[in-house]
């Protein structure tokens, strides 16, 4: 049965999970392309159910069946598809996940990164990919930085999202302090921090690096717990970089330093 | 006398200029916000004129006031400019500029980076802004590499576009080829290059780095000119870096490479 009509039960569903509040809600969220329902598949992700396009179905038919015990598929025209999907051009996949618990493990973690209210998801999702690129343990986000189930969120990281531990603190301060008390050493970024070319972290130090909001920084609450404020040295005119490049330059700065 | 009408003329012409088409036509760009008004200001970029919502005006009279003799501004109503206006939440001041002619000084210039085909907006801005904070010289564009006069580009650089020389190549080759033969270390960076956590270019050397398309690339014509083709190593499970992240780092890596 193909789904003919944008008032399906189903499609509705999936359309309200596009929001923040049916996530929480559902405990679900979803994402597109073929490429990240690849990754998920790697993933210990639990797909709930995969809504594709006629002409998708039709291409990709054998790599659907081999996966149809285990998950739920529908199929949809391609109209009505292309009305529900956020993809400028969309591929005709879409996937429905449940919310999952990636434990980040802080005995053997070595480098972590902490987000304090990053608001742009574009940039949420670039910032998890490079984690995912330099190698880093997990991330931890405040209780207010951008919901990183998104969809845009997901489809920024390029696959990266199942890849790479990552959690939202429920107490973003009090889990700062435990690892103080767990010897991370805690570095916080800052355009009126300490300059330094070199990440300042010592050698075969456990660290923590926080990136804060994309205009105001980091809270001054956050700040004071750091052990060091870093600031990237600015040769040019500008007056500060992109959140995610200065965090992909300081990430990829402490993890070179390792490997000397 | 306030603008009423979305009918406008004036404001008909301004809602062309933000087609490419229109902009090769005329020569003449636009860009929106106070930010970047102010950088324009202080740069030699040629305003041709300024649209400012009724609200702006308001509150920024004397701001306007003092450059009213040389830049003819028109004031329009609140809801007349929001239909316009391209920014999420409108500001009220939109600037029209003539193209400008930033001569990069080669004899005198010690890194560039080259873009070769680099499609989205939000990238390409975020390379200037990153390119100007780094304190690279000067930028060039290959002939389809995204226009650089694109508001989305300059809403990105965050100011950065009035600061360092960009120019596109009609002969992104030659130009390349008559780098070379000035003794430039031209550097590509690809998926398939030489790993290496560090800078390949030698000391005191003037250089060009070379970033591609974002799925694809630099164009192998391209790469086969390259002095050396440069790989940032990935340590985690992603394959490749967001063009912009990869950018920043390795513009970094290549001035902390003078610095030390």
């Amino acid at each position: 049965m193909v789904i003919q009509s944008k008032q399906n039960r189903k499609i509705k569903q999936i359309r309200k999970l596009f929001t923040h509040k049916r996530r929480e809600l559902e405990k679900c969220f979803v994402f597109e392309g073929k490429k990240l329902f690849e990754e998920a598949l790697k993933s210990a992700v639990p797909l709930e159910g995969i809504l594709v396009a006629r002409r998708f179905m039709d291409v990709n038919r054998h790599q659907l069946d081999a996966i149809s015990s285990e998950v739920s598929i529908e199929v949809v025209e391609n109209h009505i598809y292309d009305q529900l999907s956020r993809q400028k051009n969309p591929e005709g996949i879409l996937c429905v996940a449940k919310y999952f618990d990636f434990q980040i493990d802080l005995q053997h973690a070595r480098h972590l990164l902490l987000l304090d209210e990053i608001a742009d998801p574009g940039n949420l999702g670039t910032i998890i990919r490079t984690a995912d690129g330099v190698g880093y343990d997990g991330i931890v986000c405040s209780e207010k930085t951008v919901d990183f189930y998104n969809d845009k969120v997901i489809r920024a990281t390029m696959g990266s999202f199942f890849h790479i531990p990552i959690y939202k603190a429920d107490h973003f301060e009090a889990f700062l302090q435990g690892l103080k008390h767990q010897n991370f050493f805690v570095c916080g970024t800052s355009l009126n921090g300490n300059s330094s070319p070199k990440s300042p972290i010592p050698r075969h130090s456990k660290s923590a690096l926080i990136l804060g909001n994309e205009s105001h920084g980091m809270r001054p609450q956050i700040e004071t717990l750091c052990d060091f404020s870093w600031k990237l040295p600015i040769y040019g005119k500008a007056e500060s970089l992109n959140v995610a490049v200065a965090a992909g330059i300081m990430m990829y700065l402490t993890v070179i330093g390792d490997k000397k």
